[in-house]
């Protein structure tokens, strides 16, 4: 598959690392569907950047080094130690979701208790919100750069996908959704990342989530807010995300992955207390429950209060290592490269020339020069050529030391 | 909802503990679907059981008393102190599905790791193949009593469901299943516990085991074999799985939640290489990735070999807990009750006479004679209605002192 060891991608293939995989399926009953899926990029890339050697800047992985390891350790000690129930089956814990409610307050948001449900994650957060929300064959509005998780999920619905230009400066372009739904469009939900956007790294002004709230109550039409990275700013203070503009209407994703750890695989939602009986049902049917092992673990760090300053120390490095990248980017990316610099999240989008097709150089970058990115035309919701001139850059993950160095490969890439 | 605390059920309720969550949410913008679903029964229990005082011998909840706390405690620290990849995203760790493998061989299967695929445990691991197997009203076979859990699953498929008689000795009536296969069903999988049946508590004999095999090769048809409970028999030998018989189309559940504990959140399926690309992408589109730490932790603890000594503990720990608990059903349950001793699993399923109409009884039970247990009508796959004279008993959650007490409370309950 793709650009696994043994089977490099010819040079001709124009979509490059994402191919079906049903040929040796032929034996097995599957569903239409289930034949016709492909791997995402993402997944391509886990193989890709464990090579020895590497330097990644493809995946969205947070920095292993500032996983505070240590505390979580102390933290895991002391659950097993104390909660007889930690490695049983059990409901979500309050005390976690207290956590969470304060940690909402840090955001801008409002919320209760009573509004918070446990997931496993982000991804597990947009399933079961979609799940809900989606029939089979109904309608999704999304931009046109979008995080191919996400397509992921709403993928087996087989849905029409109503895609909206996205502005590489500011966002999704509101007024094309109003356009949208004024002609009567009723997409079962809007899909945004309102802050560190996937791929594009940017943030929507103020003024854009004010108007895009006014419209989802207008026509009544959910949002499905995806933050995964909006604790991760790098300005002085953070823009509110939707959820603070609007409580009905918009239905919020949260997640520890990136500001503690992927492996805990805890998440949360916060939606309006209605849908939780709704939600507990398919949450069950998923995986019975979020273990409540890490619940207890990740509520027992937070207990200690070391949460901000965790998340401060974050900010400082995340904010480091992209400034590194872009002064980088400025002394080895050709003149015309163009990127803006971001104020929250974990990836730089840098646009090139329309000539240069970046996906064909990512097997010589990768086999070659040992540096590996994503090319733009991967989150391209529609058109899988399109944005081909694009590279989304991840700044968190890589060694600072050592980000230089791998942009001046990617810039040697591109002068070939 | 349902018999939580200032809502007590009323006594007229036919379907006790289940009913639709739908009034509350008039106003979001939910699929029909979802608007009908409804709260497992195990669900409810799971608050139920909570309760100060009650004994319950509702759920299928291991003993929390016997989990190996202090060697998963041992492992956790090992691993976060000396694994840096151990909180960071990652792929399924081959050194656990080494060991599955030969947790495998215990069980009488012969596999390889390429045919192990790791899952955040038995649900998510029907979820994941479900979603590959069926279609929107595909249809499904499956017994005429079932875990309601693989209902939930199947339930947004709106799936016609094939439920074939269920012998409460012998497990799944293989005869009709044949009827129906030759008569030109073709149903998407054909969903079976063949140990420690869930809720009869019986195994599938041998012979019959043989034939459901013949059957699902004769008619190219995927068994979806759920072994959640396979590993605690409690005879000298076990019965090999499906699995042990065909390796093309049986596609096997198991799961480290009984056997270990369910707040790990691993399982993992047994199926054909070929099917690998496409569960990953199901995966990864449902939740990421199975926590890498859980994956190491519980590596850990497996490297330690200590395994079949504590699976040979729980054995026999649970085997003497079935044995007080028939022990005082023959003391204190009418004698028209009737039920068979099971070899494994964690339930024993008792039929009382035609007239007594146990659904009726669970609210009198909790409220009253503070015990707990599910009425047999929860896992009628077609007419919630039938099997209403049936009782499910779990030994292994209760206090062993205390199950004789908690018996003689049901029987009293009967006698009303």
């Amino acid at each position: 598959m793709g650009v696994s060891p043994g089977n490099p991608l010819s040079p001709e293939r124009k979509e490059i690392l994402l191919e079906p995989v049903t040929s040796i399926r032929e034996e097995l009953p599957l569903t239409d569907w289930a034949r016709g899926v492909k791997r995402s990029m993402l997944q391509e890339m886990l193989e890709i950047v464990r090579r020895p050697g590497v330097l990644s800047f493809a995946l969205g992985l947070p920095a292993p080094e500032l996983f505070p390891k240590g505390q979580y350790a102390e933290a895991c000690a002391q659950v097993l130690e104390k909660d007889a129930n930690a490695l049983q089956y059990g409901p979500s814990l309050r005390a976690l979701k207290q956590h969470i409610v304060s940690l909402m307050a840090l955001r801008g948001v409002a919320c209760g208790e009573g509004q918070i449900f446990l997931t496993a994650g982000a991804q597990q957060g947009m399933n079961l919100l979609m799940r809900l929300f989606l029939r089979e064959g109904g309608r999704v509005l999304l931009e046109e750069l979008a995080y191919p998780g996400f397509l992921q999920v709403i993928s087996p619905y087989q849905p029409e996908m109503l895609a909206v230009p996205t502005d590489s400066r500011e966002g999704i372009d509101v007024e094309e959704v109003e356009l949208l739904l004024r002609r009567g469009a009723r997409p079962a939900a809007i899909y945004v990342v309102t802050d560190g956007h996937n791929p594009l790294g940017v943030s929507l002004p103020l003024e854009k989530r004010r108007r895009l709230v006014e419209l989802a109550r207008q026509y009544r039409t959910p949002i499905v807010e995806d933050d995964a990275y909006g604790f991760l700013y790098y300005e002085d203070e953070a823009t509110p995300p939707l959820r603070a503009l609007d409580e009905q209407w918009v239905f919020y994703i949260g997640s520890f992955s990136k500001i503690l750890a992927p492996a805990l695989r805890v998440g949360w939602l916060v939606v309006p207390e209605s849908l939780m009986p709704a939600l507990s049902i398919v949450k069950e049917s998923s995986d019975i429950d979020t273990s409540t092992f890490s619940q207890r673990a990740v509520s027992a760090f937070l207990d200690t209060g070391q949460l901000p300053s965790h998340l401060a120390m974050l900010r400082r490095e995340y904010r480091a290592r992209r400034d590194i990248m872009q002064l980088a980017l400025q002394r080895y990316f050709p003149p015309q490269a163009r990127w803006k610099a971001p104020t929250s999240g974990l990836f730089i989008w840098v646009e090139l020339p329309e000539k240069i097709d970046v996906s064909r150089l990512v097997r010589v970058a990768v086999e070659e020069e040992k540096v590996a990115f994503i090319p733009g035309n991967a989150f391209s919701v529609i058109d899988s050529r399109r944005k081909a001139n694009c590279i989304r850059l991840n700044f968190s993950n890589c060694d600072p030391a050592r980000i230089e160095e791998g942009i001046a490969l990617i810039a040697r890439v591109l002068d070939r």
